[in-house]
């Protein structure tokens, strides 16, 4: 078979086997897969360097389907090349089957979690800069986007933040089937429309028929020279190429075909044709940074820090560690104070500029090549790149993130720069670890900690300097708590500035011959069970106070914790819109300050 | 004083006027109010029609300020109008004042809360949609824009859609000042970067000095003679301008000027003078749809429906009696049911493809001019625009949320598709509501509800068919509960899917001779306390059961309810992450099954 009829025959196949997997499943995208078969088809025979015995290898090149659910078409493709038996295709969307509605890494060619679209883009564009400046390797990053996710937002954070950094090690094929889940898309067919918009962020563009094999062999061998810009090949296509009763006409999203059988006729039949892809050149080794021996950053007791700073200081001095560590950020560097990681590792810091949703893709695309990626901003927003960080989950991705100037406590800035719902928003991630140190050098350990986290995990850190309560070679274990004071009548649980709130109002309590217990819950997920169950055991009950929402924070994992040994418990939290002001009066008009919490301490304890 | 004397005093005016503001704050962004002073100073005096008087005539013009942080330009030109008096504009950012540090809507010239930024422009998309298509009125939103929020996906989403919609009473102006928060943008002062990307996106653009009273003068003439494009006007200026202490240079963003009073020296010294804003020609009446009084639609007791079907149907009907409900869908009004308003109501229809950040923003831009807005999309993608619904509340906004295809229970499609953060995320929201309807009947009464809230009101909806349990005249009060079963040994608490778990759990354990009493928490916040301490006071212990993560959902409502009288809850809920399969399948892997709660629950009544 020539090269010309052995790429139809696959092509065809590849479309047979969406149909035939969506067919078995009941459900799926089979149209969705069929405009891009042709593109698949071309790509695994010549161009893809993707050594599929090997997915470790790190000078593969990488795949990703942005439009995740095109995923018969990956599988199918996985068939093609050998990856997955015709049998395993079959059981796509099935209960226990590796084959999920939409692409996980629970199969081993599948970097990310796809399946919301416009992420493929951003997160391509993490894996180019890690190729660009990290492993320091010729892998190339191929990317299929649907032209329904060109609308959002994320999409072009990531053409814009790809043409300026010029990564031509990325090549998004934009799959233009002019047809979206219920209607035409904005632009239809109009290639010119997209060109327009890639070339102004400092694309290369290449138009072409999309099942014209000629033309995309010729866009793809275009792509592959590089010239210091991504390259957008955009292909106009049909949706459910092939099959004549749904080609090109609306109505047929995600819907199996009604006549599977008449299509596959017409699609030529069942074929069982095996594509080898190109190997990539060599054994690649990752670059690995020099990796020091420097210790932790250490704080006087009694002295004052922000939380923030001490993360800047901690996460250079594991920079100097580690070589493995890189940090990214969202314009704001020197208010989270990644900026002391920039000034001294320079080469594995990356300025995401404005636009937070690229910054949690980016980090996404780094750790799928194993880099320990940090990445921070204000807290608030962090709120930004939810979508990111839920589907980061899905993708098993090792993420840590730091927000900062969380709560009223930052004081004058007004609410719009308040994080007061991050401690739910992060709980409510699968997998999530989230910690919330109340000093500097609990904050270092924790720091330290998160490196070897994986899972998602959140460092919530504060505005204002606080005094540091630890020594520096005090342990904070993930999971753990500290208690901070003791006493029996009552116990006191804070986190963060609430903590040094807790001590304030335990020095009044006890002038008033009130013991109170203080715990300070740093690790609000996983949460210390044991410690608090004692806590209900031992005292009149607990007083949670956070500065936070009342939903999904401090309190509610607490309470969580107690549900199986219940405990009178009075949480106080943010109620009320705060405005501006200083941070003492905002902690005192949310009645979340050392008064508040003695107040319901008596409360406990006469009650 | 001859007209470009008044607007070069005027504009001093403006810059001095920021200086003191923020000196007398101690904190806020003098350097990034003055680069936009000769903008605001000349849309002031002739362009701005806005009756300052009367900010709710419906003809005002709208002015954003989507650089929210310029909070000290936007408040000296209220001074300048004559609506802020001097002594008011020097409490800026203290406790108390309205000047707050980011504006929010607590001023009445203020629509929206602004300092997330890349918001504003997709919220005068929304504005300006609801001029042309809604109220029908000339009035023109005018965006004052930073440069650094230009990398924000959503705003080239605004781009986008303005383009696409041709909307021509739209005016960004941006204030390419070349430096941000840390360093140099992308873009620095190539304008024409700026400008090839908004023409890309079917803009017109000005490109202009912003520090030329005559230029801007121009610009804005032009600018106001509609051609059916949006128009971009690219001011090139100098943050900081007017200082040369500070003018163009780094490390002077959020800052107080250090040498305030020699500033106001350079500036020429405090001046008073006022300014006289146009007003809008007449008093217009916003435009009003025709209102019938048709009924809500009705479903018989044991015919199964789909959740999201009854909103689409109830959305219909609620478009029949109200004219002032409209409807915005991101593209999957076919799953989400939207589709039966827009087939009904064609003209009160938003098509907002997938552009998430842009849908919310657009609800939030027309619920300004007292639209009553309803945005759907699936739940799970309705966390891509977290950060605008938690702005949102601080705009005091009344906006309508329906979130579909919640939970494992959707099955097939896999966890991407699958919302298992969402209660906890739309319960961190501030004065939220948050609804979830387990049957077709109870989903229309909860739809007319949220017609009348105010604040952000969620609605959660399900993929599959589940069986009507409630007549169609049943109420639900928000903030209500159902005892759908009495009994006394022990308390079953779900909602939605797990609902209907529940009621077969009780069906079970009721054969094994204990009676369960349960609860359908449709409304999870507010939540029905009183309800839910009558059950812990009369049965041995609650078993909760979500289609949700274990955090911040509904099983921590509850706990929250009860933390004042704690009793035993056993919290079921979705741990492990879940992949394809059937919705039954996936309900009992989750072990949120009935089997599950009714194994939960005899754990309760034997302990």
């Amino acid at each position: 078979m020539d090269q010309a009829t052995f790429r139809s025959e696959l092509a065809q196949q590849l479309r047979v086997d969406s149909v035939r997997a969506s067919t078995a499943a009941g459900s799926g995208h089979p149209t969705s897969s069929m405009s891009a078969a042709d593109l698949m088809a071309v790509l695994l025979d010549g161009h893809l360097r993707l050594d599929f015995d090997r997915p470790d290898n790190p000078a593969n090149d990488h795949l990703i389907f942005s439009k995740g659910h095109a995923s018969p078409l990956l599988y199918s493709a996985f068939k093609a090349v050998g990856a997955v038996e015709d049998d395993e295709l079959l059981t796509f969307r099935e209960f226990g089957s590796k084959l999920e509605g939409h692409p996980t890494p629970i199969l081993p060619w599948v970097d990310v979690a796809t399946g919301s679209l416009g992420q493929g883009l951003p997160i391509g564009v993490g894996l180019a800069l890690a190729g660009k400046r990290l492993d320091r390797l010729p892998y190339r990053v191929w990317v299929l986007c649907g032209d329904s996710e060109m609308a959002e937002g994320s999409v072009w954070e990531a053409l814009e933040h790809a043409g300026h950094q010029q990564l031509d090690n990325l090549i998004a094929l934009i799959d233009v089937n002019r047809l979206g889940q219920t209607g035409p898309t904005m632009h239809g067919w109009d290639l010119s429309a997209y060109a327009a918009r890639a070339q102004a962020a400092g694309w290369r563009t290449i138009e072409i028929d999309g099942h014209d094999l000629e033309q995309i062999e010729s866009a793809y061998s275009d792509a592959e020279m590089s010239d210091g810009r991504p390259v957008a090949i955009l292909a106009r296509t049909e949706k459910g190429k092939g099959v004549s009763e749904v080609s090109d006409k609306l109505g047929f999203h995600g819907k199996p075909l009604a006549h599977a059988e008449e299509a596959i006729e017409e699609l030529g039949g069942q074929r069982d044709l095996r594509v080898k892809t190109a190997k990539p050149e060599g054994d690649a080794v990752p670059h690995v940074f020099d990796t020091g021996s420097g210790g932790l950053p250490a704080f006087d007791e009694g002295t004052e820090l922000a939380t923030r700073k001490a993360y800047g200081q901690a996460l250079a001095a594991l920079g100097d560690r580690r070589g493995d560590v890189v940090a990214l950020d969202g314009e704001v560097s020197n208010s989270t104070f990644s900026e002391l990681f920039r000034d001294s590792h320079s080469d594995r810091y990356f300025e995401m500029y404005i636009a937070e949703q690229q910054m949690v893709a980016a980090a996404v695309g780094m750790q799928v090549r194993g880099w320990c990626a940090f990445a921070s901003t204000f807290a608030a927003f962090l709120s930004r790149a939810y979508d990111f960080v839920r589907m980061a989950a899905i993708s098993r991705a090792d993420l840590r993130l730091m927000g900062s100037h969380a709560g009223v406590a930052i004081g004058e800035d007004g609410p719009s720069q308040m994080a007061l719902e991050d401690l739910a928003a992060f709980r409510a991630v699968h997998g999530s670890t989230v910690l919330y140190p109340c000093d500097a050098n609990q904050t270092v350990q924790l720091v330290a900690a998160m490196a070897d986290l994986s899972g998602i995990s959140y460092l919530r850190t504060s505005r204002g300097a606080m005094p540091v309560i630890y020594p520096p070679d005090e342990e904070f274990p993930v999971g753990g708590s500290k208690v901070v004071r003791n006493g029996s009548h009552v116990t006191l649980v804070g986190a963060g500035v609430t903590l040094h709130e807790a001590l304030k109002a335990a020095d009044q309590l006890a002038s008033e011959g009130i013991e109170a217990r203080v715990i300070d819950l740093y690790s609000i997920k996983p949460v210390d069970t044991e410690t608090l169950r004692r806590a209900a055991d031992e005292t009149a009950g607990l007083v949670t106070a956070e500065d936070h929402w009342p939903e999904g924070g401090l309190g509610e994992a607490v309470l969580s914790a107690l549900a199986d040994r219940p405990a009178p418990v009075r949480k106080l939290a943010v109620q009320a819109l705060p405005g501006s002001g200083k941070p003492a009066e905002l902690l005192g008009q949310a009645r979340i300050d050392a008064a508040a919490i003695a107040e319901k301490a008596r409360e406990l304890v006469s009650s």
